[in-house]
C-alpha cells in the first residue's frame, strides 16, 4: 500500500472541525460519506458536539479511537498546522487541507504554508486551498464541493485530476450530466505536497481507471510529470490535459532570443505530444475525449461508415471527420445489396456513405442490422450512428440497437446526436457506447483513437562525446563556437580567422572565388543588423570588405580587435536554425527552423523539451512548413535528412552535456545540403554562466 | 407585401394531403398551428375526412372556401406537380413542398423537379425536399419537424435559416433547450424557387430579427447571397454562417493553377468576411453566437472585467478571451476602494481581476453592486460574470442580480456558467442576457461584438481604363502579356524580345550589367522547370545562355520559334504574386500571396472574390505572413504599400473588365519596391478562352 493508497482508499476517515449543516462546508463531507454509502469508520472531531448525523463526534484529536488513514481539515488557517502536527505524530497517513489562506493569498500565507510542510514531515497532504478528492468506488466523498450537493454518482473508468478546485467541480457536474462514469477525482489546490503528477502515478495502478483527465493552471516539476505520463502509458491508459496559460506571452521565454521564436505555449504542445499526453484545446474535450476514449477501442484505420436517418446531420458529421483525415468510402457492391434487402424504399440509396436509412428505416432492427452489415463487412474501421431531431425522445429507436451491437462488434461505434438530447447521451454514455452533442468531438475521438504507424525502428543516432567538456564562461566568439561544435561531431563551413584586414586576401583565396567575411566578436550576437558581414565578396576586395566592416560596426561602438572570420561562400543549400534555450516552465529545450536573417520573419520553428528522441525530431522536422523543401522541391535534390537529424541530435546531446552551465546555443544558418554532406554550421552562438 | 410575406405570415394556410394522426408527418402541420396558436384560417385537404382536430375538412384544392396565402404539400411525389399547377392557377401565393424525391434522388427527380418550377409558374415555392418553415411570433408552424413535437415554443430575435431540414430541426432543438428566442426559421430544401438568400432579404425587413443564423450546404448565388448579406448589414442585422464543406479538396478549383494555390474552403473565408457574415468553424457557435449577438450591445474596447466566485473558472475565461485580443487591467485603486467596501473579507482581493468575490462574497446584493461599481467605473468596456459550481441550482445568487444590473447598464454583460446549469442558461436567455457554458463561446461573443476600427477613408485606387479591350485569344507569350498589362496600367521591369541568340548581346547591354534571359513562348506556363530561364547573365554569356536555354526546352519538345525576353535583373525587391482564376462556386476571384518560383512552397497567401474593395486588399495584404516584410523588416526599407494596393486594384480591375472571356491570369515575381516606385510585373500570364 502506497502512501496514496491510504488517502484514495481509506478504511478510516477523520473529519478535523466537522459541522452539524449538511449545507455547509464544514458539514458537507461528513454528509456525502454517509449518503454515498462509505463502509469505513468516520470520526468527526468538534469539541461542541456529541454527535453528527448519528456519528460519534469526537473532542479532539488525541481522542480518536484509532490512527486515521485519511484526515480531511475544515479548521480556520491559524488552527490548520497544529492539528497536522498532531495528525502526523500520532501516524495519520495523510491529511486534505480544504482550508484556503496559504500560498494564494500572499506573502504571510507562503510563510504559513513553509510552516504547513514541516508540520505535516512524512505525512502526505493534499491541498491546502484544495476542494478535496472523491473515490466514486468506494464512496470516499473528501470534499466539499457544492457541485456534489444533488448528485447521485456514477462510477465508471474516467479520473479527474485539476489544480483547481472550481474547475474540479465544473468537469464533474458536467460528465454526471452526460452520464460518464468516475473512478477517482482529485483537486491538488496549492500542491504543498501532494502534485498532479503524483495522483497520475497512483492512478496508473488503478485497474479500473482507463483514462486520465487533467486540468493544469502550471506544472511545478515538469520531470514528475513525464514519468508519471510514462507510467500511464506503460499500464495502456489514456491522458487527456487541458493548460491554461495560452494567451500568455511567456515574458520571460522571450527574454532569451531563440526562446522568444517559440513561445512558452507552443513548447508546452510539444512537450505533452513528447510524453504521450493528448492535449486538447477546448475545455469541453477535456472530459469528452477522456470519457471516449476510455471506452473506445482503437480505430484501425480511416475508413468510416456514417449510419443516419438525417442527411444533414449526417453531412456535418462527414466533413469534420474528413478535417481530421478521416474517408467516408462507399459500400461495395456486396454490401450495399445487403443493406438494400433491409430496407425497400424508394428513397433509401444504399450504395452511399453516409448510409442515410430515411426516415422509414428508423426501426431498431434496421438499425441493428445496419450496423452488423457495415460492421462484419470487413470495409470499415469505425462507424459513427446518428442520432436526429426525429428520434429525439425515443432512445429505442437508434441508442437501443447501437447499445446491442456496440455489444458484440470489435470496431468501434461512435454515436452523434444531433438534437438536443440528454435522455440519450446519459443513456448511452452508462452503457459504455461514446456518444457526443458535438460533432467536432466525434472527429476529435475518432483522430485520438486511431492507431498510431508502425513502430519506429530506426538507428540510434551517432553522438560523439568530447574529449573534455569546455571550462569556459560568458559569450564566445565564432571560431571559438565553431570548435566546440566540433568536439560534439558538429562540422563547421570552411573558414578561417584573421587578425586584421590585410590578412583577408591571402585567406580568401583558400577558399574558392567568393567569400563571406564577417566580424569576430564575443560581444555581438547579431552581426547582420550592424554592417558586421559581408557575403559574395572576391578575394581582391576582401581588405577593403574588412575595413569597411570596420567602420560599420564601429559606428555602433564595436570594435574589430579580435580580427575577422573568412568563410566559404555556399550557395544552393537550404539554411535552417537550431537553438537552445532555456525554458522558465519546462526547462531545457532545442528548437529548430527556417534559417537565414529571416527566421523570426518565417517564424517556422518547431521545438522539443530536452531529452528528445529521433522520434521527436522528426515530427519537429515534418512539422515545418519548409520540410518540402527538405524532401525536394519542384525538381531540386532533396536533402540529406538523415543527416540533418543526426546534427540535431549531436546538438541535443551537447546541450544536455554541457547542462545548466549553458545558457544560451544556436547554429544559423545550418546549410543543409543534398545527401553526401552532413549539415554544417554557418554561423553559431554559445553563451555558458559565469 | 411581397411575395415572402404571403408565406412567412399568411392569413390563411392549406394543408394538402393532411392526416388525422398528429403523429405523423402529414398530422403535424396543423395540429402545431392549432397547438401555437395560429389566428388565421386553416383548410386542411383530404377527401377522405369531414374535419380534422375540429377543422372543417375540404375534398380537394377547387373546393377551398378561398385563396390561401400559403399551402403545405404532403401529397407524394406524382400528386405534387398537378396540385402545384392548382394552387398558382387560383392565385395562392406560395406553397411548401415537404415532399421529397426530387433533384436530391437522382435523374428521374431533376425531370420532376423540373416540371414543378414549371406547374409553380410565378407562385412562390419552398423545396422540394424540405422540413418547412416557421414564424413564432404568430404561431405559424408550417413544418412537420419531430423536433417541434413536445416544444413550447419561445419567440425572440435570433432567425434560423438551413438547407437542411435535419438540420433547422437540430439547431431550433439546440435554442429551445438554451432558452433561446427564435423569430423565423426556415429549411430551404432543394432550392428549387426560395433559396437562403430569398429568406435573408426577407428578414432584413423584419423589425423584431436581430440576428440571422445560416446554415450552407452549398451557394447556388453567391451574388444573391452577397446583395441580400447587405441588405442585412444596412439594416444592422447579425449575419452568423455555418458553411459545410471545409474537407473537400476542391478538384474542380485544383484545375486551375492558381486556384490549386487558394482552396475552395478559404476563399469561402474571404467571400463570407467581404459580405459582412462572421463565418463560424464550431457548429455549437452557430446558434450561441447568434442568441449572443442579438442579445449583447457592441463591445467598445477590449477592457474586460471578470467578476467571480471561483478562480478556476474565471482564469479559464481570463486566458480564452486573452487569447482573442481582450485585456483584463485590475481595478484602479478607487475602483479597488469601492468594491473592498462591499465585501470585507480575508481572502478578497479588490485590486485583481478577475475581480474573485470568493464564496464569502456570494450574496445577490454584493453581486449586483459589484457589477455596477464595475459597469459605472468607465475602467472596463465589457463584463463576464461567472457562475461556478457552488451556485448551481442557485440562480437567484449570480443571475438574478446580473440580470438587474443589466437592465440598466450600457455596457455588455456575458455570463459564464462553469457547471452544467440548464436552468441558470434558460433563464438568462430568457431575459436577454448571453450566457454560455462553452468559455469560448464568451471569448467568440465578445471577439465578434468588438466595435470595428474606424472608417477607412482612403482614397479610390486609381484605375486604368484601356483604348481597347484585347480581342485576342489562347495563351499569350510574356510580351503579348506585358502589353496588356500595360493598358490597365500595370508596369513591368525593363525587357527586350529578341528573335533569337544573336541579338542577345546587344539587348543585353542597354539593361545592366546582369540580365535575366527566359524562353518566350505562348505553350508553356513554367518556364523554370524546363530550363528556361537563366538569372544573372552578363551580355558577354548571353548568346551562349540563349543557345542553353534552346537546347535544354528542347528535350521536353518545345521549340524557341518565338524568341527570347531579355529582362533587366532586378534585386532587393520583394516578389510577390498575384493571380485570377474562376471559382466554380464561387465565381471570378484573385488571390495575391508571396511569389517567385517557391510561391507554392510557402503557401503563404490570400484571396478574395471580384469585385475587391481597397479594404478587402488591404485585409488579404495583412493577413500575409509575409506582410511584416514589406512593412520595412530588420532595417530594411517599407514597400511600396499604397503602390502596391493600387496595382492590385488594377490588376482586379483588368479581370473585371477582360470578364468571362478571361481563363486565367497572373503575374509572378510582382517585384515590390520602395516607395518611389509602383510595383512592377517579372513575368506573366494570360490565358483567354477561344
Amino acid at each position: 500500500m502506497t502512501d496514496l493508497d491510504r488517502i484514495f482508499r481509506p478504511r478510516s476517515v477523520a473529519i478535523i472541525g466537522a459541522s452539524t449543516d449538511p449545507r455547509k462546508v464544514g458539514g458537507r463531507p461528513l454528509h456525502f460519506l454517509k449518503k454515498h454509502g462509505f463502509n469505513g469508520d468516520i470520526w468527526p472531531v468538534n469539541p461542541r458536539k456529541d454527535q453528527i448525523e448519528g456519528f460519534q463526534c469526537f473532542p479532539n484529536i488525541e481522542s480518536l479511537p484509532g490512527v486515521p488513514d485519511v484526515a480531511v481539515i475544515l479548521l480556520g488557517p491559524s488552527l490548520v498546522i497544529p492539528a497536522v502536527k498532531e495528525l502526523s505524530e500520532m501516524g495519520c497517513g495523510g491529511a486534505i487541507i480544504l482550508t484556503g489562506g496559504f500560498a494564494e493569498a500572499g506573502e504571510n500565507g507562503k510563510e504559513r504554508q513553509k510552516s504547513l510542510k514541516t508540520a505535516a514531515a512524512s505525512m502526505r497532504l493534499l491541498g491546502p486551498n484544495t476542494i478535496g478528492l472523491l473515490n466514486l468506488r468506494n464512496g470516499v466523498i473528501l470534499s466539499a464541493s457544492g457541485a456534489l450537493d444533488e448528485k447521485s454518482l456514477q462510477s465508471g473508468s474516467v479520473a479527474v485530476v485539476s489544480q483547481s478546485g472550481g474547475i474540479l467541480g465544473s468537469l464533474f457536474s458536467r460528465a454526471t450530466a452526460r452520464g460518464i462514469g468516475l473512478s477517482y477525482l482529485a483537486a491538488t489546490g496549492n500542491e504543498v505536497d501532494i502534485e498532479v503528477s503524483d495522483v497520475m502515478a497512483f492512478l496508473s495502478d488503478d485497474e479500473e481507471t482507463k483514462a486520465v483527465a487533467v486540468y493544469l493552471e502550471t506544472l511545478r516539476n515538469p520531470e514528475a510529470f513525464r514519468e508519471a505520463a510514462s507510467l500511464l502509458s506503460t499500464a495502456g491508459k489514456k491522458l487527456i490535459v487541458y493548460k491554461v496559460g495560452r494567451s500568455e506571452t511567456g515574458a520571460q521565454a522571450a527574454a532569451s532570443h531563440t526562446g522568444a521564436l517559440v513561445g512558452e505555449d507552443g513548447l508546452f504542445d510539444a512537450f505533452f505530444r513528447q510524453v504521450g499526453a493528448i492535449r486538447v484545446k477546448r475545455y469541453s474535450d477535456l472530459i469528452d475525449l477522456a470519457s471516449g476514449l476510455s471506452l473506445t477501442p482503437i480505430v484501425k484505420g480511416n475508413r468510416l461508415a456514417i449510419l443516419t436517418h438525417t442527411g444533414g446531420a449526417a453531412g456535418l458529421v462527414a466533413d469534420l471527420c474528413g478535417i481530421v483525415g478521416f474517408e467516408t468510402p462507399a459500400p461495395s457492391l456486396e454490401t450495399a445489396g445487403k443493406l438494400r434487402r433491409l430496407l425497400e424504399d424508394e428513397g433509401f440509396a444504399p450504395d452511399r456513405n453516409p448510409v442515410d436509412l430515411t426516415l422509414s428505416g428508423l426501426d431498431p432492427e434496421i438499425v441493428y442490422r445496419a450496423i452488423i452489415t457495415l460492421s462484419t463487412s470487413n470495409e470499415y474501421d469505425s462507424i459513427v450512428a446518428v442520432v436526429g431531431s426525429s428520434s429525439v425522445g425515443r432512445p429505442y429507436m437508434v441508442a437501443d440497437p447501437v447499445i446491442r451491437a456496440a455489444a458484440t462488434e470489435d470496431l468501434p461505434i461512435v454515436v452523434y446526436t444531433s438534437a438536443h438530447t440528454p435522455a440519450i447521451v446519459t443513456k448511452l454514455n452508462g452503457k459504455g457506447v461514446a456518444v457526443f452533442d458535438a460533432p467536432e468531438a466525434c472527429a476529435s475521438l475518432l483522430a485520438a483513437s486511431l492507431q498510431p504507424d508502425g513502430e519506429n525502428n530506426e538507428r540510434a543516432p551517432a553522438l560523439v562525446e568530447p574529449i573534455n567538456l569546455p571550462t569556459v564562461s560568458g559569450q564566445l566568439n565564432e571560431l571559438e563556437c565553431r570548435e566546440i561544435f566540433a568536439s560534439f561531431g558538429i562540422p563547421a563551413v570552411k573558414a578561417i580567422g584573421i587578425k586584421n584586414s590585410a590578412e583577408g586576401p591571402d585567406a580568401a583565396s583558400t577558399l574558392g572565388d567568393s567569400v563571406v567575411i564577417k566580424i569576430l566578436s564575443r560581444e555581438i550576437l547579431h552581426k547582420t543588423e550592424i554592417g558586421g558581414v559581408k557575403i559574395g565578396v572576391s578575394s581582391r576586395n576582401c581588405e577593403k570588405a574588412c575595413d569597411d566592416i570596420a567602420s560599420a560596426v564601429n559606428r555602433h561602438g564595436i570594435s574589430t580587435n579580435e580580427g575577422f572570420i573568412i568563410q566559404e561562400n555556399l550557395s544552393g543549400a537550404t539554411e535552417m536554425i537550431i537553438g537552445f534555450y532555456n525554458d522558465p516552465v519546462l526547462g531545457p529545450a532545442i528548437m529548430i527552423g527556417a534559417g537565414g536573417t529571416r527566421a523570426e520573419l518565417l517564424n517556422d520553428t518547431a521545438s522539443c523539451v530536452l531529452p528528445v528522441s529521433v522520434a521527436d525530431i522528426r515530427t519537429m522536422l515534418a512539422s515545418l512548413r519548409m520540410f518540402p523543401l527538405l524532401k525536394g522541391y519542384r525538381g531540386s535534390t532533396a536533402a540529406n535528412i538523415d543527416g540533418l537529424v543526426e546534427i540535431i541530435a549531436r546538438f541535443a546531446h551537447m546541450c544536455g552535456c554541457l547542462g545548466s552551465r549553458l545558457v544560451e546555443a544556436e547554429i544559423n544558418p545550418l546549410f543543409v545540403d543534398d545527401k553526401e554532406i552532413l549539415p554544417r554550421a554557418g554561423d553559431g552562438i554559445l553563451i555558458f554562466s559565469n
